[in-house]
């Protein structure tokens, strides 16, 4: 880091659109409608690996608080950005990925505050608006019955993360497996996408608009603690439970995604209802709702009465859907970077 | 902290007003007119002692960003919070008191997000309504001519810091000076002041929402670096100078503050100058402004074309402004606690 806190703000404001932005300690600004906010953060060594480049940090910060948005069906507009760092992180290498990625979303760098601490630790606050006449997208809204949609493959993120504790990186937007990892050119293909998925979710704000517009979902979330966990969230907020079915599920999964997890020794149905951070929508429907939302995600179970939370296997037979997944205030092995 | 964070989170939803926050990952409301956003930062052994209560910690954070949003004048309505904390934080304990503090100010505690981090980091967001006509405040409309006031005395919070460093303790409210400090009754007292005022600094936003409604304030900002160092943001962002007159800045101190300074061998003047923490406000006001405006804080000297700060002292010699203050990127020697 060349220079100090002013100077970095000076070159910042540069780079920003509006003088009413960082000018003074507080933005301001003018919304249309209702609000929606999110706050996420990530940290070194729990949400990332130590050394990673500034750069797909602040992608990486961007996207799961877009994804949280996305879940309420709410256009990103507004973000504001708390950096506490070591003093040789690169906060300009940081600044520039994360205003080229708010660019691309139409997001404004609305505020941000810069403090030292010898772990790096990242908070972004994302504000949206709700567009006009559309209801706004809860996870309280599950009803027996509804059939359970997934937008993108669960588990595939989990296991990118496994991948870059046994040693792939990211050089220059290349994803670089270890020579140590001994796969079939195919499945090389699949991990190196299980990496990028990890290290670039990629936010399914399209979807969730689709879902608000058309207005006939029932509860959305984005899995971000695991399909098992997040389920369950919705399930205890809309007074139902769930059966899952697992062929469905597989079919859900990414290519090669069991294969590669074979070949890794790592339970494919363990990441994928317990790795977490999909960043995919989960979302139910009712039985007759119109074509163009069947036509969204891919079918994994239904809504059921009661509160139990179940998967049925290809045998038909019914078991306990397990308890996985991540809680932020209890470390599990394997979980985290440290 | 016992439980996990589904369980913290239904403890925390059970003290909430409204169902629709932190039901979601992403909360909804609705805003009246312009918003003011602003983020801040606190961070164990940067902005505070280790071992603080997080009871204190949670009502600091809060007071930093209110003191933002009292510089711009505007009403405080929506909080998000971040943490990032090592297993054995109070989680419990900080978000009583946050909650309680939020209450006090009219704030709704509308997000959050929670993770384990060695070092314990708090960040906190916080949405404001600018009032229905009112001028929004900011920093860039100092003009040449402007009297330079203060709205509170300067310099007391980093005394305070200092006295923590030396040993004094805030224990179930009350400050506890160590038996090592040498000092007579008199400023004692003040020496309790000074700690009392660094953990629990009191935003200027009555004063903040005078200057907003009465329309005739020149620049305003809450001084958080230190009165030199966030004189001459305003003087830079205003393309003004600025003159100090010591004596009067010497009459806006608080109470025994300089006895208390000789007693313990510190500088009042670089205390004053570029201590930091204060929040405060400091204004700029036309010299024909209304007199109930001229009724607000002390006049500590005026804004001068060209871009010079220097200060005046008792005999009329000018003298350079020192550059003092807090840089958030640079760490200086006896800044910090840690």
């Amino acid at each position: 880091m060349s220079g100090g806190e002013d100077e970095l703000v000076a070159w910042l404001r540069r780079r920003l659109p509006g003088r009413d932005l960082l000018g003074d300690d507080t933005a301001r600004f003018v919304a249309r409608g209702a609000l929606a906010a999110t706050v996420d953060q990530q940290i070194e060594g729990v949400h990332f690996p130590s050394g990673l480049d500034p750069g797909v940090v602040a992608r990486r910060l961007l996207a799961v608080n877009l994804s949280d948005l996305a879940a309420a069906g709410a256009r990103p507009r507004w973000a504001l950005c708390a950096i506490a760092a070591p003093p040789a992180f690169a906060h300009r290498r940081f600044f520039t990925a994360l205003l080229a990625a708010c660019a691309e979303q139409g997001v404004t760098l609305a505020g941000g505050d810069l403090a030292r601490s010898p772990t790096l630790a990242l908070s972004l606050t994302l504000l949206g608006e709700h567009r006009a006449g559309a209801r706004p997208l809860t996870r309280r809204r599950a009803r027996p019955g509804q059939r359970i949609r997934l937008g993108g493959p669960v588990g595939e993120s989990a296991l990118g993360r496994e991948l870059l504790v046994r040693g792939a990186r990211l050089l220059r937007g290349r994803v670089h497996l270890p020579r140590s990892l001994d796969l079939p050119r195919r499945l090389r293909a699949a991990a190196r996408r299980a990496v990028a998925r990890h290290l670039a979710p990629d936010p399914q704000l399209a979807l969730g608009a689709a879902l608000a517009r058309a207005g006939g979902a029932g509860a959305v979330i984005d899995l971000s603690d695991g399909l098992a966990r997040d389920l369950g969230r919705v399930c205890e907020a809309s007074g139902v439970g769930a059966r899952l079915d697992l062929p469905s599920l597989r079919r859900a999964l990414a290519p090669d995604f069991e294969a590669l997890c074979a070949a890794l020794e790592l339970s494919p149905l363990g990441l994928a209802l317990g790795g977490g951070e999909d960043y995919v929508l989960l979302f139910t429907l009712p039985r007759r709702a119109p074509a163009r939302l069947r036509a969204l995600g891919m079918e994994i179970g239904g809504i059921e009465p009661g509160g139990k939370l179940e998967m049925r296997d290809a045998e038909g037979r019914l078991h306990p859907l397990p308890e996985l997944g991540w809680d932020h205030l209890r470390p599990s092995a394997g979980q985290a970077f440290d």
